[in-house]
């Protein structure tokens, strides 16, 4: 690169395409949490077309965990629903590459990976629905800690596919029972990011039984006058493949995500 | 048969088990409206895999026009998720056999034609969200005069996957500002079937130059106090389809739909 990379402060008041151009240019290989001002950051999964049929029926059968935003045609890099030339084989931070279930490499680029049957998925992230809980006023402990979101394996069925099973993974957000009212208000309009929740309360009913043990990202305590709230995660759609161990496999790396250029407040 | 056919009254009275199992044995050859005690009733389309990947594509890429409620397996005729027993070869009253895009035959039962590479589709119709309108009070004149819904071609492009493109198709109900406003309420809670109206008002904006002249069902007058309010239509994918020409396409007749076990109010 002839220029300084940009930091994390001018990343910030990029608007996405030009994120992603600095992405693509290798400028930027971190976390996209605070970035693309307020549009939609989705998951990404990559799959050889066998894979990605199956995988699409998956999803439309486990909406709520799988919100499936835009689907590419078989060998097609771009997304065309979601933004200008976001072209997936670059436009990523980092990426995870796993090969019969096993995690191989953490590439930054997949250009020499890509194949002529690949087909790319984005799916819907709790990104979005943190937004409008923010603006509400509702507090959201694991941000106001640092941490990451606590997920859990709980001891819910998805819905199954010939080779795609799995149990149900949940995002938790401690909440007084007002805020919790609230939040299932607003998610529920937002059934393109996981929508309403599939629990409150007592976690043991979900096959949940430590809550200071998250299977999946960190632990974020609970007061005694606020009640968990769990929300279908999309871990739910990565843990389910690597479970069935496709050939090869390409997601984003955890919170290295895709910036495309809708806006929350439109799904 | 040994015992004579159920009468419509009778058939009213039918829970959707019992209503599809005399659908199945033959005994009901007509349309479903009215039937299955506020259930679920699914628009329905069979192709091929091939053929049938693709269009999940579509439907994904579509979700307004084409909410997928289940999609079965490769060769599974049964709706796993729809209901006990749901079997597709049997529980829809009359279907459509399109070949090659055209109407080849209207058969009461597809046993015959049922192959192991097929795959079903279950889109939500606009029935299920006309009960909830009705029952906060909305008036809906297609129903009060006994006609089928007007439905309109619109020159608002569907997102394309290689072999599936056209215009989205609309239904359009009239309705005086306050209720207008209402059904917008309403409908927006409802995305698995259709969701929130694409348009309201001047019809020519979206390519429609005489109402009362519809492309599908049957023409519907609007007052001169009323805006017509046009929601995305389930013929967007059955039009689609047949301007696509794939060899074999099945679909249910006009009118005579799946009626699943469940509810129009969980939707």
């Amino acid at each position: 690169m002839t220029h300084p990379a940009p930091s994390f402060e001018q990343l910030q008041r990029y608007e996405p395409l030009a994120l992603r151009q600095s992405i693509a240019a290798g400028a930027y290989q971190g976390h996209t949490s605070g970035l693309g001002q307020g549009r939609v950051q989705a998951n990404i999964v990559i799959l050889p077309l066998d894979w990605a049929n199956e995988f699409l029926r998956y999803c439309t059968l486990n909406r709520q965990a799988c919100p499936v935003l835009d689907v590419t045609a078989p060998g097609d890099p771009f997304f065309r629903n979601l933004g200008t030339a976001i072209d997936i084989r670059h436009d990523v931070p980092r990426y995870r590459v796993y090969r019969h279930g096993e995690l191989s490499e953490e590439p930054l680029d997949i250009g020499h990976l890509w194949q002529d049957d690949m087909v790319a998925f984005a799916i819907g992230c709790s990104f979005s629905f943190e937004q409008p809980l923010l603006e509400a006023g509702i507090r959201l402990r694991h941000i106001e800690l640092g941490r990451n979101v606590a997920m859990f394996r709980t001891d819910i069925d998805t819905r199954p596919t010939s080779r795609l099973s799995g149990k149900l993974v949940v995002s938790m957000r401690p909440m007084k029972a007002a805020a919790a009212i609230q939040a299932i208000q607003i998610t529920s309009r937002m059934p393109d990011v996981h929508g309403a929740p599939v629990h409150i309360g007592d976690p043991s009913l979900i096959g949940i039984h430590a809550l200071d043990a998250p299977d999946f990202g960190d632990a974020v305590p609970v007061a005694a006058d606020e009640i968990p709230v769990f929300w279908a995660c999309g871990v739910t759609p990565q843990a389910v493949i690597q479970a069935s161990r496709p050939p090869l496999c390409i997601t984003h790396a955890p919170g290295c995500m895709l910036v495309t250029d809708l806006w929350n407040s439109a799904l």
